[in-house]
């Protein structure tokens, strides 16, 4: 018998990638990316309007783009026939959204409305409807919305609601000429298929859906009366599961793609989410740590806990018939690149140049070196902000303990080690709410740091599997893919075949545990001291940083 | 009438430095400089054996040196004749005490003992007597001793009475040979006239002689029976004061130095204490910053106040007739140089070098275009420990506020204030305890930064007037040597004349003045928070560093 192939495409912040990978075993037989030409659209429109802060968005098209260049350039590579490639499936950024016309046409696209910033795609990271959010929030707190606590009792300004909410209140003509608000994942699939769909998974994580329904029609109309039908009106209020089929390859899509017309096409999904059958993990108490740039926390539960701090719970958000949690860390690898690129010291860059190696490298060798403690320093990973489990933006970063005799390695180990104990604490916090931890898997490119992954089995007392794909979100994707064009039953089935984990790689070791552990409960204390409003130092720096305090001093003197 | 000149000299850690001064006005005629042939001896003694951790000694040989080279040279440069030459004063670390016999030969240049390192010069900042310290402290606390609430209520371990009881405690038949235990200072002078003197500055500040003498025969004998007559054994009892004629130089001085047999020699004393008329200041509420690697605060008063924290008071300790108040930061220019060395990036060196200037100039540069509280940062200046008011070497650094946003200028500028925040803390502790600051006055080398002085003017909102010598201490001494050869009635007609000070150069800015009143608070907080035992964080890292805790751990395990 022959070998059939399905295709994922992850598509990121800067670009898309497509991996072609075998049904039978989850071989990844080649791989392309498609660099977005737009890039992250954070300054100027493409018509040279220009942005004002905290804007993020992108240009819809580039989506396309992907598909036309990185999934045909990696079958060619593969030497895989076209006529071997039973399904595609896709994931993506979230909340990552845009309006549109009923037929799915963006509204940038309409040249009368290309200059119209509100008419793009928000990137998740569009950080301009913070206080949209901050309104969700608080109306949800007042009418005592029985779906906050499913998200750790905090919206993000990040989330759907808060862009849209933002799209109708400083551009309701845009408002008013969108058919759609659409994630991004699911508008793709829309013109893979034909066919207009929404998965469960950005529904419930990123679009406030829970138990069977949106919020209701009286909550929105609190937030804005013109608000009230934003369900009714602008959303596709059917919902497709994980792993399901959204339709076939349009001849459109066949075009673009290289592929045959009418193949399985997967129900959309969110890039960390997808990652977890990538790495085998679909049973109770499993741990995903996503660790890049920023670390996602993905969890498997039997039952429905409310858990503060998280970022949120969806049932069947992951894998069908569990309930998938969702916590994070929204600055770890940017972190350790921030350290390197602004603090290290000239002879570390030299060092590394003359053995061809990374500054990383250079660090971690001699971080490596050290017993935990030696260096006599805790850290705070806040450098950007904390997600989980203090969901509080305007925190900031802490070094304690420096000498005259702390060098450069002594930080970066510090570093690494505040952002295990921030995993830590969101493992206990899970644990103290009934969610059970039981083991921790890691995908992303950390991984590949073994100082680090030693420290992380070492601090959270488990030990670490890790996933040896090198493109999780694709593979998961292709898993995906292969469930939809029915290779498999289920995509528990698929990922038990088709994922790809290392067991128990690192192993906690005791005499380092023992002294972490008293890190951890210095880690702790200064936690909860400056996360938890015993000293608010950080926020009141953040307000002298933009000039609030000295205004309000200027204006009273 | 034909000008005459005096000589300063100034024992520095690392070398003297003698400079030639014009006795009618101060005038810096010419200066040179000898590094110690044996610098800090802190891993090996000449002799090849090792030291243990924390030791630091010096050769007494070196200080001749300084006498032999940089004293002819100085005046080979100036000009000057060694008939117009008056008189020479010396200063000196302290307290860097020796053992030496009856005649004052020093036990290390006896050659059955030169492998034995207890009898070498201990250094300031040998900091291997800590135990003997503390038992200094605890059993004046216990008996209730007067004289511990004039240093703040804490010995240090640098100080005299430490050293020479770790001498008895490690070394019993050094401490049975030395006929005496002598400050270098006051070592260097007998050198210079053949005749012991002990100076009223270092016995007060370093030797606990309070209101007319040293701590009783009983409270010595506490600390150890065979330790009961220190005083009595090995000390001068009879001390000289300030600007007082320790005696005239003798021939074997006269033949090293090139200067004239029988020139007047004035009374030793410490290189802080000296800058003080160097200054101009010789009345109450003057407050001189000897701003360098570390800080040291000389204030003088007319009442006699006990204020916790400081380093001490005596009565005439810096200027007969008035109580000489001294306080201090322990790391100060260092913090900044180690900041340059292991925490500035690689572009900031390259751009120093191609613009031929020092990376602190590049980095002052960049973070003098902030107003205060941009960079978002609190740092505590604890690098080096603290000294007043905390006094405790146990403390360490911190810096708040960190972002992904953030810069090494943005860094740089908060150690700066850190720094400054500290001085503000030393000023209004006395304040608090009866002592008036009215004016500061900056002395070292770090005088030159300018934006530097305008934060402290800022952070103190006190006008700086800067010492315009070079060499302050030196200029000092040579002050003190014009009073010993009568040329003036007394320091302070002396200082009136021959001081260099440049009035209220820099004032506050009343808006940067009004940001650093709301960060000092904040610095406070932190301060008090870490440095008052509220969170005891640092000194458990610094065991969890020399691994007290783990053994701890280990032996419970």
């Amino acid at each position: 018998m022959k070998d059939l192939y399905t295709i994922g495409v992850d598509y990121g912040t800067e670009s898309g990638r497509a991996v072609v990978v075998r049904v039978r075993d989850g071989q990844e037989m080649a791989s392309a990316v498609t660099p977005y030409p737009h890039g992250v659209i954070d300054h100027h429109l493409p018509t040279g309007e220009t942005l004002p802060p905290d804007w993020a968005l992108q240009h819809p098209d580039d989506y396309l783009e992907v598909l036309r260049n990185a999934v045909p350039e990696a079958l060619k590579v593969s030497g895989v026939q076209p006529e071997d490639v039973v399904g595609i499936g896709i994931d993506f950024t979230a909340c990552t959204m845009l309006p549109t016309l009923q037929d799915g046409t963006p509204l940038c696209f309409l040249p009368e409305l290309k200059t119209e910033k509100h008419t793009y795609v928000k990137l998740w990271k569009h950080h301009a409807a913070q206080k949209h959010a901050d309104r969700i929030n608080e109306t949800a707190a007042r009418m005592g919305e029985k779906w906050l606590s499913r998200y750790g009792n905090k919206i993000s300004s990040e989330w759907f609601f808060a862009k849209a909410l933002q799209i109708l209140e400083e551009a309701p003509e845009v408002y008013a000429q969108a058919d759609r608000l659409i994630e991004a994942a699911d508008w793709v699939v829309w013109q893979l298929t034909g066919q207009e769909t929404r998965n469960t998974c950005t529904a419930g994580y990123k679009a406030m859906h829970q138990d069977g329904h949106f919020p209701s029609r009286a909550y929105f109309a609190a937030l804005n009366p013109a608000f009230a039908d934003v369900v009714q009106d602008k959303m596709l209020t059917e919902l497709s599961p994980l792993g399901g089929k959204a339709g076939t390859l349009s001849m459109k899509a066949a075009q673009w793609t290289g592929l045959k017309e009418g193949i399985a096409v997967a129900v959309a999904n969110v890039d960390a989410h997808v990652a977890v059958p990538a790495a085998t993990v679909t049973e109770a108490g499993q741990m995903v740590a996503i660790m890049g740039t920023s670390t996602c926390h993905m969890l498997l539960g039997e039952k429905l806990k409310e858990v503060p701090g998280m970022c949120g719970v969806v049932d069947g958000g992951i894998i069908p018939g569990l309930y998938g949690y969702e916590a994070g860390q929204s600055g770890v690898g940017d972190i350790f690149g921030w350290f390197v690129k602004h603090a290290v010291p000239e002879a570390h860059h030299q060092q590394a140049r003359a053995e061809h190696v990374s500054v990383h490298q250079i660090l971690e060798r001699e971080a490596a070196k050290q017993r935990p403690g030696e260096h006599g320093l805790i850290a705070l990973d806040w450098l950007n902000g904390n997600r989980s489990n203090l969901v509080d933006a305007d925190l900031s970063g802490l070094i304690l303990g420096l000498t005259l005799h702390t060098r450069a390695p002594d930080i970066y180990r510090a570093l690494i080690e505040a952002t295990a104990f921030g995993t830590r604490a969101i493992i206990d916090n899970f644990r103290a709410h009934g969610v059970p931890v039981t083991e921790l898997i890691i995908a992303g490119g950390l991984k590949k740091n073994k100082m680090l992954m030693q420290i992380y089995a070492d601090v959270t007392e488990l030990p670490l599997s890790i996933v040896t794909s090198e493109q999780g979100p694709a593979l998961g994707s292709a898993i995906h893919a292969a469930v939809a064009a029915g290779l498999y039953e289920d995509i528990r089935a698929a990922a038990k075949v088709m994922g790809r984990l290392e067991k128990h790689v690192y192993k906690p070791i005791p005499e380092n545990a023992r002294i972490y552990r008293e890190m951890y409960k210095e880690y702790l204390t200064l936690h909860d001291h400056f996360g938890r409003g015993l000293n608010n130092v950080m926020k009141r720096l953040k307000k002298l940083k933009t000039g609030e305090v000295q205004d309000a001093a200027a204006t009273l003197a």
